[in-house]
């Protein structure tokens, strides 16, 4: 009955207006599994890195609940690196290097001890890879929900329709909704995105908040107005392991449900982006999760009696 | 017990990506004038016409409620003419032609039966001219609500701060927010904006939604996803006409009234784009602005039990 978290762990090294790090612990499955750990002691992490990569950062996982079976360690290679550096708006950024490393023969290997999983949240990384990790769980999960990038449209669209086909949730910002169906509309590009194959779509759109859909509902979920916007690194991540792991505690995949996920996984978020990297989101109180949420539900809540 | 509403009444001719139009009515103050006539019928307006604005549309202003006493109209002298082309994104735009005409010596006349006032909006104008009109009304109303734009940022600061300093609530979008503060944040732009005289701040974020703030409370009001933006011109002026509408209409400027209000608002605005100019903003049935508000209250509608 557990979560299965497949992406990349990695080292990141990211500037911002307000300053930069050297490298630190980051990737999407780094993010995605953390932030579901507020929510779930039972997940299982399917990634691979180098024998560069901190002992102290696995026993962290260990710490928040991740098994790190599936976490291959491998020796004389290294661990994935990104670097970027983002601009005023925070919503732009340019990359100044990748070094694939570890990632580039990377093959998933899923442990016995993974085949009960019941989610399974197929975080950013190689099209052809999140179908690996479908293909190679025998019971289907009952909720798959996969994140991608504007990156796998531009290289590799094929791989990235097949898997889109098979999976229930897709994540994806609105500038990636509108490049995968050439609509500027968002709600003209849901529609077909929900034809692609995805029971549920989640236009995350940043400090704008984020769209639910399916075939005939809509929910919007608000960002919370911020001060500062320290750094944004793995915020998508953030939210989108905050919404499985929500899921995967209550056990629920109904749309209401679903709306409440998106709540939490952008609370979670709404923390990831007040420091760098991981920082604030390594020990969270349940208390401030539930304070933060509150704020949401104050932040659009209105009244309005119609006749 | 009225409404009085300053603005521009004008000729607009538009380009979008759906089409263009010739000589339409335009106007800030007729936007917002009946966009607020589906709120109360006690509405008059201050403004200024050449002898070539068309006496049908005068017509259509006193169907919707509109007196029309102070909206001078000057004899051998041509309407404000306003042309603009639209890009995809439908948030930015290019003006293509500007023809102040009769607003170059707009002196605006207050009618001794507008004197009992009591909700005002000054809609966007030249500042000196807002002033003006606040300064000739003998009582202050319970209300002043103003709406401005960056151009008046960038060329009649002084004049501009004098009357942000004196009304109640204020409406901008978020790059004028930024602008007028040099804050990239909105929650540090609205803190400074709100030191500079208004109890309250609406932030418009066109298909992005609407924030409102006071001292230390924070509104976050969707905006409908639509399958087509057709033509944003209006929008905000529609908007503001909507919630000064209702707000004159229930009499309360309670923050959680001005919350309603907002999402009256953003109904009457999600309307204004769907058509070429006011086209769908004249004949609206109560029945269709009711269906669209409930939209608005099941787009963020969810329901968190916290402990």
């Amino acid at each position: 009955m557990s979560l299965v978290v497949v992406g990349t762990v990695a080292f990141d090294a990211i500037e911002t207006p307000f300053g930069k790090t050297d490298k630190i612990i980051g990737g999407a499955a780094t993010y995605s599994g953390t932030a579901a750990s507020y929510f779930t002691k039972d997940i299982k992490l399917v990634s691979v890195v180098g024998d560069d990569f901190p002992k102290e950062q696995i026993e962290q996982f260990h710490r928040h609940g991740m098994k790190t079976e599936g976490l291959q360690v491998k020796n004389g290679q290294k661990t994935f690196f990104w670097s970027g550096r983002y601009h005023t708006d925070m919503n732009t950024r340019d990359t100044l290097d990748t070094q694939l490393n570890v990632l580039l023969d990377f093959d998933p290997v899923i442990p016995e001890s993974y085949q009960d999983c019941e989610f399974l949240m197929l975080s950013n990384l190689m099209p052809s890879l999140q179908k690996n990790v479908l293909d190679r769980l025998r019971k289907r999960p009952k909720l798959v929900v996969m994140d991608t990038m504007n990156f796998w449209m531009e290289t590799q669209m094929d791989a990235l329709m097949e898997i889109i086909g098979l999976v229930d949730v897709l994540t994806v910002n609105d500038s990636e909704a509108r490049q995968l169906t050439n609509e500027y509309s968002l709600v003209k590009a849901a529609q077909k995105i929900l034809k692609m194959g995805p029971k549920y779509l989640i236009i995350k759109k940043g400090e704008h908040g984020a769209l639910l859909f399916n075939e005939d509902q809509v929910f919007f979920a608000p960002a919370l107005p911020l001060e500062d916007v320290f750094d944004p690194t793995g915020a998508g991540d953030t939210f989108a392991g905050g919404f499985i792991g929500y899921i995967a505690q209550t056990k629920d995949i109904s749309f209401d449900n679903m709306k409440r996920a998106i709540i939490f996984g952008s609370a979670m978020a709404s923390f990831c982006v007040e420091k760098f990297g991981l920082e604030r989101l390594v020990d969270l109180k349940q208390d401030e999760i539930e304070e933060r949420v509150q704020e949401f539900i104050d932040l659009v809540q209105f009244d309005i009696a119609l006749v």
